[in-house]
């Protein structure tokens, strides 16, 4: 598997797409062993930029991304993961999506979507 | 409008997603000047890292994106544009989605789509 690492030193972008209903969740980070584990266990997995280690999406909340099919970009340097979500969202906000804002023209941002679930229920107090 | 594109050095990732069918078409990166344009034109506006200029997409092959709506994650550092794909495929190998290709469990690659139309015609000879 030849993968483009070296654009992001070490790192591809990752977009993760719900399979069934087409939904784009949320996008992540990947470096190669992130993609080996994901691959390897089935459990989306991340880098995690900010605190540099591996991340397997829902270890705190329990909302995993159970990976249905990973695919490559012309260029190897981005994956789509096509998941099922086992939760009632991806976001640490309370949302299904974590793009859950659209930018209007003259730049403000609405929130367009309805909560999924309480955060601080799933992540405790200190969620923000 | 404040987005955080201090992570990637003036860049956020931006997913490109058909609005029609819900397809992930393609990845592209974006610095201010590009969402801006984006914006104001309607039509999807990259950063090209290696050509590091701005890269209207459809500028060559004239298949563009034209912008429905614009979405923003909750670290305000990716977006998700929603468009119609205003021509055959987003590829330039022929495509109409980029990421054309499965990644299987041992690492193999298997192309899965079926081409849209033929890039030499598009792009001429020099399009690898």
């Amino acid at each position: 598997m030849e993968i483009d690492f070296k654009k992001m030193e070490g790192l591809i972008p990752a977009v993760v797409q719900e399979w069934a209903t087409g939904e784009v969740l949320m996008l992540g980070f990947m470096n190669r062993e992130a993609m080996e584990e994901t691959l390897r266990s089935g459990d989306v997995t991340f880098y995690s930029r900010s605190r540099r280690k591996l991340w397997k999406k829902g270890e705190t909340s329990g909302h995993s991304l159970r990976l249905v099919e990973l695919r490559l970009d012309c260029d190897s340097d981005a994956v789509l993961a096509r998941v099922e979500l086992r939760g009632p969202g991806a976001c640490h906000e309370g949302f299904r999506s974590c793009f859950f804002r659209r930018v209007e023209t003259d730049g403000r941002l609405t929130t367009t979507a309805t909560p999924a679930f309480d955060p601080a229920e799933v992540y405790g107090d200190g969620w923000r």
